[in-house]
């Protein structure tokens, strides 16, 4: 078991990863003095798998609780949804002294955080991320979010949890693709961040895809403590900094709306970004070949593509002219140095975002 | 003119109080590097009188701006207006340098800036009060909020406007009831704060009820200030020093509630609801006879009720015992020891308080 501190002004809170740390959570929870009545937003799957852990871990420590289920699809991220919760909250809290369980993936994560921060002008909420993706990322930063029907997560806030718990035997159940898409997380934090991380995945790539524990709470922590560290240096995104967690989402993000969010998923386009913005950072003689060679060949041993199909090239490039990450007509991306270190740079020529694309076919 | 500091760490602002400062507001919006296009959240009549001042103040600096139209009604303050709202300012959007402006009363400022809380995690906004009670209270400090069906302000933020403009002008056309109703919150300041605002307003209030200019700017602009030390110093209600400016509003809320909020409006039920802490702070040996009878007396000279009539005493007594500023069991109030100089106190027997109800029947 890992404690990673994630240190804010006033919000402080810490991180803790490790094999069966779920059955500890009342314990957890009694040490942050956060209330007496958890009010859990899950799905019925995970509810169902792991319920009773939870039901008892909390009892043991003489909290109450309910479970709030939603459906388990990016169309419960709606302020309808919230307004749901919100009603249903408020017929159990009665005696003010309730707090909120994100027990789910990004999707659970996002909608719990953004009904606990608007609850009464912001509840106390937790985070058990229960997918990969949301243990390394979505679960720390306080980013929390709904979408509206005129694009996905316009309307959040910044709200930050008491305690995000990731138990790495969750994943255990994880499907393959789920796993292989949250690596691209994975990896960009070593490219962006870490060369120790990087040389870490290249020689246990194997071990971690076949789910070894020890592995998995090794780069659970390792992300978190990458994540933790931005994010306390810039909290609110104002300072820029936390842009460079962008590595590879500029053209990923375009990539997956070009093909209309179900040709690549997040982590697929975002391996595939990362490759585009590697291309940049190439011909810009940024990069050298062999950390390109390096990148390109973990990428593909992690299981993701590295080659553009069945999404047309031209769809891309209008695609990325509309991503919300623009500020006007300036582009912006994150390009890499070397692995473990990069920067940003705006305005880089189409031709040359053409050209690292059109490698990518 | 006044301007009055409202210090925070890292989004401190102006509130700016005087007679036609309206048509300066796009000057002090270019002074703040806000953004481009203004979002201008108000009702129909409100446009239709200053729409064009607004419009031309705003365009003789350069910003765009669009008005979009809520009902003049508390029922504005919902989820779904909010949401109506988030889908129109999408389409506004497209450059990416909006900000909003809420233009109106204590409905339209709550909701404004609960929208401007969560939209894109933040947008930057300012408040243009139009009323007596929001240049006094609401428009300042940064709560926002909208009403659930289960309850009022049940949705919300803390989020601080860039801005406050409070033009005094805007007065000259306030119902009297509504003045009447502001008035009690401008005594509220100085009974708990302010001794020389209290001898002011027992100099002026002839004066201040025929709208004399000189007179609203100065009260307007004193409670501004004083709002603004209490937030400086407590701005999410974490320290508890902000509970003084429930003075006379826990038992003001039993009494609006009681009367299901068509008996006595807000300022009617939070002067009673002063009276009533003054008799019990006169009880429990806190508050002089002389004192009790100085504040008995203004509230009487604003227009303000001193006796209670068509509601229920002990409906007023239950509907104490839900009001949602309790803490499991625990009654608070704020009681007053001499004009200026006001104190939190827990636990006060529930006979203390029928016999500070009774004697207003």
């Amino acid at each position: 078991m890992k404690s990673i501190k994630v240190s804010l002004k006033g919000n402080s809170y810490n991180i803790i990863a490790g094999s069966g740390v779920l059955v500890k959570l009342g314990g957890q929870l009694k040490k942050l003095k956060i209330g007496a009545d958890a009010y859990i937003i899950t799905n019925a799957y995970l509810k169902s798998k792991f319920g009773r852990i939870l039901e008892r871990s909390l009892r043991d420590f003489g909290f109450s609780l309910r479970f709030k289920l939603v459906p388990d699809a990016e169309k419960s991220k709606s302020l309808a949804q919230a307004a749901r919760i919100l009603a249903d909250i408020t017929a159990y809290d009665q005696k003010k002294k309730i707090f909120i369980v994100a027990f789910g993936g990004g999707v659970i994560g996002d909608l719990a955080g953004f009904t606990a921060s608007i609850y009464r002008r912001g509840t106390p909420y937790i985070q058990v991320p229960t997918t990969l993706l949301a243990q390394v990322d979505s679960s720390i930063g306080g980013k929390t979010a709904v979408d509206l029907d005129q694009g996905k997560n316009l309307a959040g806030t910044f709200y930050q949890p008491r305690l995000v718990l990731s138990d790495i035997d969750l994943l255990k159940s994880l499907p393959r693709k789920q796993l292989v898409s949250a690596l691209a997380e994975v990896i960009k934090y070593a490219v962006i961040k870490d060369p120790r991380l990087f040389v870490y995945l290249e020689k246990n790539m194997d071990r971690i895809l076949a789910k070894n524990s020890g592995c998995l709470e090794f780069i659970v922590a390792r992300c978190a403590h990458i994540k933790a560290d931005i994010v306390s240096r810039d909290e609110k995104e104002a300072l820029g900094l936390r842009t460079i967690l962008n590595f590879g989402h500029t053209l990923g993000h375009a990539i997956e709306a070009a093909g209309s969010f179900n040709i690549y998923n997040h982590g697929e386009a975002v391996g595939l970004g990362m490759l585009c913005s590697c291309g940049i950072s190439r011909s810009l003689g940024l990069l050298s070949q062999r950390d390109f060679e390096r990148i390109e060949v973990l990428i593909r041993r992690a299981g993701l593509p590295r080659a553009i199909k069945g999404v047309n090239f031209n769809k891309i490039i209008s695609s990325h002219y509309h991503d919300k990450k623009f500020i006007g007509a300036k582009n912006k991306f994150v390009l890499v140095k070397k692995i473990g270190q990069a920067m940003i740079k705006e305005n880089i020529p189409l031709e040359l975002i053409n050209e690292a694309l059109r490698e990518r076919f």
